[in-house]
């Protein structure tokens, strides 16, 4: 149960079979830092110029595929007092004939937020002179992009997601969630990024408030886990994550692979899944803004609790 | 600001430009009932062979198009002992090969569920032979169907939804909230119905547990809103409601409304408008089964308080 | 099998179960008269302020529901010199990232094309200031806008499309092409209008080269038709039509309808139909502006008689 | 302009910056062969187990980022006489509550074409019990999957397309037509296979009738051809690709690429390319089966000539 600190050198716009940046055990926690989405690090300073620079990956011994990774998520620090984000809303979740009618928008303009991570708050700096004014909101730490190695080959852009993660800029990828990916090749090979000091659901700016972080994450093997997307657990509910397009078919992967799980996980007969779903089923937007969506299915703890009873 | 009590005979299987059934003033309140999806009402005796059968429509005096019809749900009590439920998840927000590869599944099947007001819970009692057993869970009344006449003398099932809202069958609908509606013919005439003891979000069994109400509300005009979508508040969330498939268009409609309401409503600048999405946009799923699918766009308040300080 | 000249004098913007304007026997031909998309007659007369205003409703002697009605279509003349088209290209068929780039488009500009019936072609007049010039393409006259009353009271907007028909914008509905259509109610109550005298796939520009027409066609009806969506046929080949958003969806009805039809009306096995369909079928696109989008789903006569040999 | 023979013993899974197996000059022809979509050769033996296996990658000299890969299909030739395909059609192109209510279906069972080259014909020869009988139909070859290498180091599935191309299963990609693929790369890496005997638009069974074929095929360099997507030309239509899900969303890459090409190669201001699209347009289905569908935009070499004058 080793606790390794890594200080990453070498970043990729892509999650794919690289080359392992370190071997760690199941159970072994990391301490790393992952760039801000534009590349830049804990000084402001340029280290990559690509988007979404992945930190890792981890070989994790003993993960094979059939089995699940589960990362704990233990702490995202923002480890910089600026972050960034894009001003405008993206065309994409906007109505087509209300984006015809409004002048061309800047995509390249962008807001400098002031994060504190004392007092747990981001303040808007840059641009001052909307309506906003300096507001203040509550600090949200989330990591945007994580995932392991697909099968075939594939190196998969970080600005995109699928079943073996991704950029799916989930707000539940929080401190206090655990996360799991499908392992599709030896070691599993973590990796991770595009943290965000706050963001909305869908990250429909594009953006959320972009920073370097430390994060710190526990990884597990589920062995024979048999699971087909990503998905995870927090205090208060079980959850399975569908990546594609349109959200309806996001939607579809993930509502069935819940179906899978109540069965295979929490021993419900299909019939019993189907009902508790009918009446307790909770959805989560993940990001709605990249070439693959995000949905998330939700069950609370308490209805399983109450199963059988 | 009267109180009316209305007893309903006659019922409609679409929202259209139907002959009132009673005329009140803004600021009145109304004490009606509602049949379950079905047609059934308290005693469970089948009134109207239809499904989704409206009470109303509700003839507002004063309201005209341009201006928006605020309903405040005061009240939604179930009125009998049982209320019934489909047992499966419907296809369309499975995996088509998930779908493909499982036995044909029965549509017709019904679950029985028990309601408990006083103690404010629901009882499985059929299936009895599912992993479930006789699970219970809290009780939670919402309005599943509602809506105003749509314009053009389009008369719109109530298997649906739109602009005028309709089908919409999502969970915030339900005591405390208010919702409301662009008003297209002058008097608005609302209807309402489909009310449920309790539901998941998607409404993705088919169904929630269906049953027959006593709803309350009060009726207020907002004159010239000029509000394109349906929408609502409550005490912790301002939201608005986009009706359409895929949910991608749904969420363009929510979003283009919210966007337009923060300026128009709360006088936020574009840019900030833009940049407080971003950061602070929250969406919740309505209706995932119906020809036409809901998702709702919220604002926290809490948010909304900390603009321009 | 009489003929009927019927020179029309009320129009309605949905269909629905509106009062006939005449009772025609299965086998009869009607001429009658349709106004442009924006209610203007063979004058350049403003007859009505609607859009898409709808001939009819002929009422079908004996057309029951379960019946199909059927819509031989023996002639689609332009019955003015001049029609109009708007100019833009509706911003849902492009890149929500292109449209927000560019500068707002204007939806009211509209283009002036002369129609020459004689020589069979269309020539564009105004704007004489494009690349374009006057360029000069083929007349192809089309019907737009075609249905029957749906079943449960409803009455849909000429906007858009469903399995009663309605806005469809398909190409193929051309002289020497059979429609049809399920009846949902006594006499199918047919109605029709929105004339193209050319018109690309989709109707991406939002109108086609709109115009007043005098049209003839043939009604028959066949009974217990079992037909749950339009559908057609012409010289070369069978098609039926599937009306939804998104175009996946359009896909799913036209390609079921087609596997049903090729076992009720060709008597093919379900195997058989489903071989068939993966090598021979072809996909036509209609109408993909309007809130519900048109597929035809086609397969050719020639492969058709090739079955069983 | 040399012609190379290339015999491959190396085959990939996924469209990447590989290994080039040849390098060619802009000009070259190159003779080579593909195995079938289940990795079997001309003696129908079995040389690599993965689906859609390509040949190649090719590296052209001199083609740059920023440049297009021309590439012309001059033959394509089933090198054995019997093709397989799957005998359902996809669940994914059928409407959920068709699936729902119908037995599994079997996705391993696969039909038997014999395939006659000379007479140009494909015969069913098993399943021999459907009423299809022993149908024959025309020989169509073309090919399934090509493409070249993705940006930023990505490998992509042959199981599915996207801007560098891919498993697009266009009908159109066959002998006669040229087609084009923005250069991502220095070299762009050309691969392709995956040829189908005949296929119905849209892949919807999963397959075409799958066989390996000899192929020839010339490259050519467009310098600074500045194309977004894939594209292409045959006698009679210029025409653009878009892939992505929905069909609405390939729609929307497709038109807009079209736009940029009327305006880019034959120099049309936007207000004519937008009135000419309007009219002219038209749409084929290319693959509608995998992750990603593809649509095709289409404008007839008539119309264009028809321009300016």
């Amino acid at each position: 149960m080793a606790t390794h600190h890594f200080t990453p050198s070498h970043f990729h716009p892509t999650i794919g079979s690289h080359e392992p940046v370190l071997r760690v055990a199941g159970g072994d926690s990391v301490v790393t830092s992952t760039l801000c989405a534009h590349g830049y690090d804990a000084n402001e300073t340029l280290v990559v110029q690509m988007s979404n620079p992945m930190t890792g990956p981890f070989y994790v011994e003993g993960a094979e595929p059939g089995d699940a990774l589960a990362v704990v998520i233990e702490r995202i620090e923002p480890d910089r007092e600026y972050g960034w984000a894009r001003t405008v809303v993206a065309p994409n979740v906007l109505d087509p004939d209300y984006v015809a009618a409004s002048p061309p928008a800047d995509n390249q303009a962008l807001a400098r937020w002031r994060v504190d991570s004392r007092a747990a708050t981001v303040t808007l700096e840059e641009p001052s002179d909307t309506s906003l004014g300096r507001i203040r909101l509550p600090l949200a730490p989330m990591i945007g992009c994580m995932g392991v190695a697909p099968p075939y080959g594939q190196a998969i852009s970080t600005a995109t997601s699928g079943q073996h993660g991704g950029n799916m800029d989930y707000r539940g990828f929080c401190s206090g969630t655990t996360a799991y990916f499908p392992v599709f090749v030896p070691g599993a090979l973590f990796q991770l990024g595009d943290c965000h000091a706050l963001q909305g659901d869908g990250e429909i700016g594009g953006t959320g408030i972009e920073i370097s972080c430390t994060v710190q994450f526990t990884v597990r093997i589920r062995k024979n886990a048999a699971v087909l997307w990503p998905g995870g657990e927090n205090r208060h509910y079980i959850f399975t994550v569908g990546n594609a397009r349109p959200l309806d078919q996001a939607v579809q992967h993930a509502t069935t692979e819940m179906l899978r799980r109540l069965q295979r996980e929490f021993k419900l007969d299909e019939a019993g899944a189907r009902i508790l779903l009918g009446q307790c089923v909770e959805y989560d937007v993940g990001n709605i803004f990249d070439p693959a969506y995000t949905m998330v299915c939700k069950i609370g703890r308490r209805a399983l609790k109450s199963v059988g009873h």
